[in-house]
């Protein structure tokens, strides 16, 4: 109750003074932009969390690569309290050590193929025939019982390949921004196409079901390899999880995501008679040394004595998918962030309030690192049970939308920072970034700190190729970074981290949300 | 010189009717749209031809598959004559076996990369790490001496990744189709961009000297592999031959085209002075059993007393690239063009003059199934002596653009032929066939035809991702096809057939090219 009431204080201070003095400082701007634009490292800070760490998959060895050199930079560049910080339990570690798989009848080819997050190995080269299972219900499989040993399995799918007369890569219209900014307040309980309880997600939980049942009945036959096709076309493979990440979790066959040409020409030859035979040497190792989850994080300390207990984060995930670097999902935004972090330090800048950064892990999974985070430090969505360092929160920035530069930022309902942001965008018109919209984005780690009512805001990025080719894609490689982009989103970035540090109040918050008893 | 006097009395005749009874007949036209378009086989021809046969590569397995299943199916369908012809000497056959590439360290990642053409495997498993090797010129190489066996070579190579906000798959627009239309004859001796003695030529030449002599260097120092960069992005990769197909070429290393994303990556993290490993299965097979090439013939005989010893002749490249099932480039067009003649036999056709396909083999390497044909049987370019079989041909029909529908038909400068193919494109205005252009295509084996002065045409087709995506690619694959425009083009085509052997006189033929004595 305590916390509620000074909560409510704070909220009508805050909103007593949105439209006050938040005419950025032409001369910090000007600086900022100078070290943003003209001495980036953000390739460089890039360069390292891909290419050098790897894949990022939460508990993998290349996480903890990208995290220790994020933790020593941030010590480099004279943060303090930099850490890796435990969030809580997360499972398993995982990493392929050998991803192998070829048609070798009726002639050869090696497949473009990826194997499925935490599934395990051949265990050494196999060779087996490729076996099309059809089942629709649980009893369609009897009459495959004792058949299935040693085989590669594959199932009738559709073709997802599809010739495509659009870009791959797209910038947001100025009709399209205008529309965002047109935007009307969402209401709180307004439903998602495809959320719970829609006819989509009960449909793909049955399936999901069914394919649970399937996985169990094929690892019991003891199958040599499941080939599943992939989304996406020409060589672009997206990935998943073919297993739980939980140390708890069933064992299940060895799985890979198979590229669209190359699944459908094995499922063409199959279904025309013809004998095709499959080599494969698949192996994955599994990390459960250390179960718990990590988060990185460093300050710059708050110098005003009033506000120095008082905190400005950003942040964005740094896990990944497995089957590339994970550039765009999310070492863009991570290098973002970091690179803001670079900047203030560079421009002298001697923040009143504290400036954190965290860097997430297991977003991928369910936004694991922030909600962990959040839990430890603000407090219990599902019973809106707070913890003083809730109120100490002025805002939380996210990036994790790709290479894409900043377009504007969404106010997650929070319509009182509206005016605000709209000024502290005003210096960023030539650089593309205006637009202000009081819709939600969803679907990243700004969500764990909006449901314990600490405002949480994710920027407007252009889209680039992040849908059509690089999200958890094979092909999210440092290649599709987009330089340019990057230094325009951290010196925007980094000015509203400075905006928010220096501003007398805090951001202005919604109203509490109510407690998510369901919320896991 | 009795030839050309021949030659010259028809070209007089042919022209004399070029205007007169070239109106379709609409009975057949109708007939032929009904077997065409409601009752193509013409995918089922190209699953045979891609999935059923696999890559195409001159003297391969694959491509033998792919003519022992047309002249089979050529027989079917009732054609006569229909059999593998050999064309001359072409070289040695050669195929992938095992295809296996990954970076061991800093971390495991399976690299898409495909064996150049031509060259031999690492006989058996291999492990070595990455040399960067630099060398403008030859003397560059000494300070390498001695330091490269087993090593893994790269060179200092551009990104060839481009973010493009461009589509992959385009059609012609009416303003392209109008310019086409519009085209003024071109000079006979017109100097085409990038042809000979152009400086890109020049420089083109030079740097492929240079390669040629590092080649030879890295193979006298037993460098384990060679990875070089592909064309291509998304796990496209465009591959090309690294050694002659001649049974006397030069030894040369085993050399991958790696993807442009795996490529750079290998390149930033040696630049950077990471340790980078490479382990290596390459397996590939030479064939030398039979050096001569082969192209697949077939005949529907003619039927009129005074005519049915001359030809109406259609064909298209069968033999393709190695990387996938040269889906576009050219099952397509081979395929489209069998779809013909089943389709003038389903129709029950007895057509005045003989109706000849020839599938081409060894176009990839310079037409040389196709002037071996034209040689053999028509005469020489490069003296203009002819055989008496030139005169009898009225005309050759290529196809070999990918699978995008017919637009209309490019006129190779034979002005006389265009009122003609004008009437007989009218009924099918309605599938977007209309245009005629007076202009030149070249590359592909009408050409062949040309040069020795037989009317040989290539239709305009829709360029769809032939550019951007299967063209030579690893992805040109039988999902790259576009089974309604394949349909329109097999239909037309057809009626093209009917039309050329039904017609009184022979397609009128332009003025005799020179002699080429340089051409080889």
């Amino acid at each position: 109750m305590k916390i509620k009431l000074l909560y409510s204080c704070l909220l009508l201070a805050a909103a007593g003074s949105a439209f006050a003095q938040d005419t950025p400082d032409p001369a910090m701007v000007q600086k900022i932009r100078e070290e943003g634009l003209n001495h980036s490292k953000v390739m460089d800070i890039a360069y390292h969390l891909t290419d050098a760490s790897g894949p990022r998959l939460s508990g993998s060895p290349g996480l903890k690569r990208a995290q220790d050199w994020a933790v020593n930079e941030l010590k480099t560049w004279g943060m303090v309290n930099a850490k890796r910080e435990a969030w809580g339990k997360f499972g398993k570690g995982w990493e392929v050590q050998k991803n192998y798989v070829a048609m070798t009848a009726p002639y050869y080819h090696a497949l473009i193929a990826i194997p499925k997050a935490w599934t395990p190995g051949t265990n050494g080269p196999i060779k087996g025939d490729v076996i099309l299972v059809k089942a629709d219900t649980l009893t369609d499989l009897d009459k495959y019982k004792g058949t299935l040993k040693g085989k590669v399995i594959i199932f009738d799918t559709k073709p997802g390949v599809e010739r495509t007369f659009k870009a791959d890569g797209i910038r947001y219209t100025d009709e399209q921004l205008d529309e965002m900014a047109k935007a009307k307040p969402q209401a709180p309980g307004a439903q998602r196409r495809g959320g719970p309880n829609s006819p989509q997600f009960t449909a793909m939980q049955k399936a999901r079901a069914l394919r649970a049942a399937i996985n169990t009945f094929l690892q019991g036959e003891s199958v040599g390899l499941v080939l599943t096709q992939a989304r996406g076309s020409d060589g672009t493979v997206f990935t998943t999880n073919g297993a739980s990440y939980a140390d708890t979790a069933k064992a299940v066959s060895p799985e890979l995501e198979t590229s669209g040409e190359d699944f459908q020409r094995i499922l063409r030859l199959v279904k025309a008679g013809e004998k095709v035979s499959i080599e494969a040497d698949i192996k994955t190792q599994f990390f459960t040394d250390d179960l718990q989850g990590y988060n990185v994080v460093g300050e710059i300390t708050g110098t005003d004595k009033k506000l120095k207990e008082q905190v400005v984060m950003i942040g964005g995930h740094l896990d990944s998918w497995h089957a590339a670097t994970g550039a765009t999902d999310n070492a863009a935004g991570s290098a973002v962030m970091l690179e803001v972090m670079r900047i203030l330090k560079a421009v002298n800048f001697h923040p009143r309030r504290t400036i954190r950064i965290a860097l997430w892990s297991s977003e991928e999974q369910g936004l694991f690192g922030s909600r962990g985070y959040v839990f430890n430090h603000f407090g219990d969505p599902k019973t809106m049970e707070l913890k003083p360092e809730q109120s100490k929160v002025s805002a939380y920035y996210n990036l994790d939308n790709g290479s894409g530069k900043l377009r504007g930022i969404y106010l997650q309902g929070d319509s009182l920072a509206g005016p605000i942001f709209k000024a502290w965008l005003q210096p960023f018109k030539d650089l593309g970034a205006a637009t202000v919209t009081i819709s939600n984005t969803g679907s990243t780690d700004h969500v764990s700190f909006d449901a314990v009512g600490v405002p949480g805001f994710q920027f407007i990025q252009d889209p680039l190729d992040y849908g059509s080719r690089t999200h958890h894609s094979n092909q999210d490689t440092y290649d599709k970074l987009s330089e340019d982009d990057l230094k325009q989103a951290a010196t925007i970035v980094a000015s509203f981290v400075y905006n928010t540090s220096q501003r007398d109040d805090m951001i202005p918050r919604k109203e509490l949300p109510k407690p998510q008893p369901t919320r896991n």
